[in-house]
């Protein structure tokens, strides 16, 4: 169907709508609204009377969630429980075949769509594949890793008979107390560019209506990714131009790579709460971007309005405010409150019809878009589920999503027979390797994890042909046994110290500190005094501070959220069984505060300032060596509307072949906004063998050389301008 | 001279000036400029033919710092040397007097005005009275002390024979590691303005011509106090909803109290410098607020937004850009670069003339209203400088300034003849309660501080009728001698352990943890392990983490900078010869990160999201004990426009006469743009006798209730208002 068809239908279709049918397409409700908690049968759990109140009397537009088959106290958040879980995919099929025919017998049969938060693969379907969170998809700086992490998640969500991914976040990184970092791609603009939009793309295909495809999310307009004091959901403060600069662009690539949906900030910015905020959801998000999609609110958002955030004298006028700023749909998600309250105030002329007539052609035309009005047949589960090939490419990218960010002396990689000693909370959990959104919301449901995935100590096992001893349990902030580890340091050649964090996201992961848990630190201290040499492995979505750790132990490898592969793609690494070469996302802090980004302002790094990183942003060695060496720019000389190619050569230096990735950035000498020190705006990967060189260009567009002026526009400014890469700069003129 | 005759007197002088002479009038020079460092003989300092050039040659409006008769090593920031040092009294009024005879012989005898960095009383005059930094004034709660700084630091500063006080800092202090925090009178609005305009005014008098008045400089406008990593000097983020909600009603304060100058952000806001901020210095600041007097730069400003933030080509460029910006006089401060360049760009056309004019008219305003054209006699030393009168106004200052803590089985007062032990870095030091802008532009230079003060050390010995022991040093970082303190322990009867931090200001003062240094919780554990109780007391210009040594030790008394008079202060409070009375300016926090002021959004205390501050903001003891009861409104219902009276009963509970002061906090129930939990709107300082009950009123006006609305404009919404004091609440509802 093309777009004037769409358009068509949905005018035609609107025009056929009650108001009540109309603001039902607006409500999206919880699964638990239409289902029965159940210990067993979970295909049973929906209860017909009320998916019949939800769908057929009032009209619901969206259904989200999974079912609750299963109670899983978090381990680790005792106050926040799971409240969905994983099923399995025969399950998920036979759940959303109900609902489709339940709405298939409303009046107009408008197909309900069902939402889920596939966040990095079907989260909430069983032995789905399940990939390395987003700042690892980021550290692999590998576009097509993403690329195919988006086609592999839609086909999954797609055969689970799921239609629409709360996926990708397009926030940007550049707070690492923020419990959410990791579910960015960090804290460069045009890397969270690039490999957002690559997701999308394989996300959503040329087009999504496909049976593989399914239409994604961006989130969280806009600006929710800087709290100033790092706890989710609490005040930013951000200028409109730095809005612009940082925190805007990944939104409107989003929108031009074809996202139809649009996912709101549940906190606020400048005094504003998100979803009270008329001038970016609709001065900006529509009228300036474009956004031909729909709205939706994050979870209980509306309401928040007034209950929360006193922005209103009762939740009727939240809804009001909310609708009226330019949410289309709302994530109620337990009640029809939204639907009563939204009802009255048409009634009563609060809210126009015009503006319910608009969110609801907007929610229809991405119905339309997604062929839910022509459903096809789900693809058959075998061999569009769990394939071995996908199981490879989450693999593959778990590898390549792992920084090795000291080696001292070539203690990596290890010999097989090597005698290890393994010590630490996160040696031996499937969980820290995945963080939330795994399996249930948190992620720490470890019972409920696949049996088959090998944690880093069993990767370890399996690879090893020496001596490999475990110590140390998953206590993360109770005291560890040191003494042993001290005593069985004595009979290994090399202790593996594997640190980091729980699983968590939202506000269940707020932290005080950036430091380590107490517990890990006299673990480390007591490893590193036997003397033998320690190779330090942190995982977890955050950056803690290792600094001391870090300086002492003979290898530092930076594990994050590698996923469910992610102990075998250590262990490969740990062996010499492929050649590292992630880098990171984001500038590693060197201490709890004074945290500064790569991409920071002259003023950051003179008299008395300095930019100090443990690891600077684009760190990340490999078992070979690189040089890069002849960077030219095509012109001397462009005009500002031109683009200008750049090359350069990189060769490897070592004995091994390996993958690099080039990184470009650029300095504008002189404008009249103060420009960071360097931005990256071009990257490339390549895979070199022993001596091998590779001549690697770049096109660099306006639009890299530009940024937000005094008037809050988009300028490039005549002047000069400088390209770095490696250790190499060259300079060119743009002139009027 | 009335304001009519001013301005005649200015256009008159205007019209006879040169473009040089203009331009001279808009450049300020450094001390060095017109002098040679001298090991001796500091008054001879001045070099007559450098004063010629400068005065009579380039025709510069301002000098600004004192000479360096004594290159004073920074022992602790030895990359930051002090480059000026104070003088005494007798030599300030020679060389003042010096250069006034050098401008009286100019073709038109316009009087140059010497500024200084007077910050807590006469910071560059020996022996002058240094009262606690401002942070402290903010914890007394005491306008009147505030007044009285005022007034005795003009005092002091026109005995010096000096004429503009770059004093005071309306920056609001709501982040904690910036190295200046202890220059704000802390993170509230409404108290920060209490104290500004009461310096202010104790200040200029009615009329800063007065022999004994002097202009006061506001600074640094605006938005310098929030650096997003806390370092001087680099970037903060505030849209301008909130820098007008926080930021800029100090300064419009300060204006609306007379202060006639305005000193600018050496940072950025929302990525444009202070110092090129046309919308700030001038749409807002002249426009908006009708400023009428002059701004000047920070040091080398303008120069840096060439060299370090890249916004110019040139110098010449960074010139232009300032003072086309609304910059009226440049703090150069070692060269005639600005003056050559400005007059460079007047020739070429690219600064109008009209430019010239209007920053050289509100230059010469100023000077007129503080009667340099007129000049009287100075005061005579006698009776006028370091009074015992201003001595013991400082005491007392410094006494309401510390802040009771925790006071565990009433551990103080201490008896006189307890036996104490006497430890930690910060215990046998002035520096130490001075911080910065003390003698020295870093205040470490301990050497210079004046005999007779004491420091704590001192006071307790002078104090104490038991055996005194101290062990310590005055190491901050390097390890103590804790076997010593353990051993030691077993002979006193209780431990004081002084902690804190170094003296230092700007840049010098940068941190990349609020953790307190290893070296000193080495010696608070070992202290805490003795099993003797513990007095915790702190020293330093930050809250630097102590909660595991607090929550363990017995007392704990936060000194912050309580200035020269601080030892007797503290220990008048530690063995009860005064009840303390100081209250935290600043929420204090429990951990490096999640800081939370407590004028909080409710989103930061929502599902997840706490306020958890180790002390809150307001929090102080005493040794007795105050109930606040029967908090009335006036009215249930008042209109937008109206005033409201609020009274409230104070009563001494307990068994000693001390100060009490009562806060009052606001909160507007539901409003178009977030508001905080609750907010400092009032508050009063009652002294009482045990038993006593006092009456306490207060009048809220339009502006206690309005915030700035959606739009950015201040507004009042009718609807319901809370008032919160103690524990009582009272409601009223605002009509239109």
């Amino acid at each position: 169907m093309n777009a004037q068809e769409i358009e068509h239908k949905v005018k035609n279709l609107l025009s056929q709508m009650t108001l009540e049918e109309k603001v039902g397409q607006m409500t999206q409700v919880d699964f638990s609204v239409i289902g029965d908690p159940k210990e067993q049968n979970a295909e049973d759990q929906i209860n017909p009377a009320k998916l019949e109140d939800a769908v057929l009397k009032h009209h619901v537009g969206s259904i989200l969630n999974a079912p609750l088959n299963q109670q899983v106290g978090s381990i680790f958040h005792p106050s926040f429980t799971s409240a969905n879980n994983a099923q399995s995919v025969e399950i998920w099929r036979k759940l959303t075949r109900t609902v489709q025919d339940a709405a298939a017998r409303s009046r107009l049969k408008i197909p309900v769509i069902y939402g889920i938060d596939a966040i990095h693969g079907a989260t909430y379907t069983e032995n789905s594949v399940l990939f390395p969170q987003a700042i690892n998809m980021a550290a692999t700086f590998n576009a097509e890793l993403a690329f195919k992490e988006g086609e592999i998640t839609a086909r999954e969500v797609r055969v689970s008979g799921l239609q629409w991914n709360f996926s990708t976040v397009m926030d940007i990184g550049r707070q690492p107390l923020w419990p959410r970092l990791w579910e960015t791609f960090g804290e460069d603009v045009h890397l969270a560019t690039v490999m957002g939009t690559s997701y999308i793309k394989g996300h959503q295909g040329d087009n999504f209506s496909a049976v593989d495809k399914a239409p994604t999310c961006l989130k969280h307009y806009v600006g929710y990714s800087y709290p100033l004091n790092g706890k989710d959901r609490t005040p930013a403060w951000i200028g409109e131009r730095t809005l612009r600069e940082y925190f805007l662009p990944t939104f409107e690539a989003g929108i031009k790579a074809g996202s139809p949906t649009v996912m709101v900030n549940s906190a606020e910015v400048d005094g504003i709460p998100g979803h009270a905020n008329h001038h970016y959801l609709t001065t900006i998000l529509r009228g300036e971007l474009g956004f031909k999609g729909f709205t939706v609110s994050d979870w209980a958002d509306i309401k928040r309005l007034y209950t929360r955030d006193k922005m209103a004298a009762s939740e009727k006028e939240a809804v009001k405010i909310a609708v009226m700023a330019g949410i289309d749909m709302s994530m109620v998600p337990f009640d029809f409150s939204f639907y009563d309250l939204l009802i009255d105030l048409v009634k009563s002329g609060e809210v126009p019809m015009s503006r319910i007539d608009e969110a609801v052609s907007r929610i229809l035309t991405v119905k339309y878009q997604a062929g839910l009005f022509e459903p096809k047949p789900l693809l058959p589960i075998e061999g569009n589920f769990a394939t071995a090939e996908a199981i490879e490419t989450n693999r593959q990218a778990a590898r390549e999503s792992i920084i090795l960010a000291k080696n001292d002396h070539n203690i990596l990689p290890l010999k097989k027979d090597t005698n290890i000693l393994v010590t630490g909370p996160t040696a031996n959990l499937l969980n820290v390797m995945n963080g939330g959104w795994t399996i249930t919301w948190q992620g720490d449901a470890e019972d409920l994890y696949p049996q088959e995935k090998l944690t880093v100590l069993e990767a370890i096992q399996e690879k090893s042909t020496g001596k490999v001893t475990y110590i140390g349990g998953d206590a993360f902030d109770a005291p560890i046994d040191v003494q042993q580890v001290v005593e069985e340091a004595k009979n290994h050649d090399v202790i593996l110290l594997s640190l980091g964090e729980k699983p968590y996201t939202e506000t269940a992961g707020n932290i005080e500190s950036l430091n380590l848990d107490q517990a890990q630190v006299e673990l480390a201290n007591a490893a590193i005094a036997t003397g033998k040499p320690v190779i330090l492995l942190t995982l977890g979505g955050r950056p803690r501070i290792i600094t001391s750790i870090a300086e002492r132990a003979s290898g530092v490898i930076l594990g994050f959220l590698p996923g469910m592969e992610g102990g075998e793609a250590i262990a490969d690494i740990l062996y010499g069984d492929y050649n590292p070469n992630g880098k990171l996302p984001v500038s590693y802090p060197r201490n709890t505060n004074g945290i500064t980004p790569y991409d920071y302002k002259p003023m950051e790094s003179f008299e008395g300032n300095t930019y100090n990183p443990l690891y600077a942003f684009g760190h990340g060695l490999s078992y070979t060596t690189f040089a890069t060496s002849g960077l030219k720019a095509e012109k001397e000389k462009i005009r500002m509307d031109e683009n200008i190619n750049v090359t350069v050569n990189v060769k490897n230096t070592g004995a091994l072949t390996g993958k690099e990735t080039v990184l470009l950035y650029i300095n504008d000498v002189a404008a009249s906004v103060t420009r960071p020190n360097k931005q990256l705006k071009a990257f490339k990967k390549v895979e070199l063998n022993p001596g091998q060189t590779e001549s690697v260009s770049f096109t660099l567009t306006p639009h890299d050389l530009s940024f937000i002026g005094v008037d809050l526009k988009r300028i490039v400014e005549p002047g000069d301008f400088k390209v770095m890469v490696g250790n190499e700069i060259v300079g060119f003129t743009v002139t009027e």
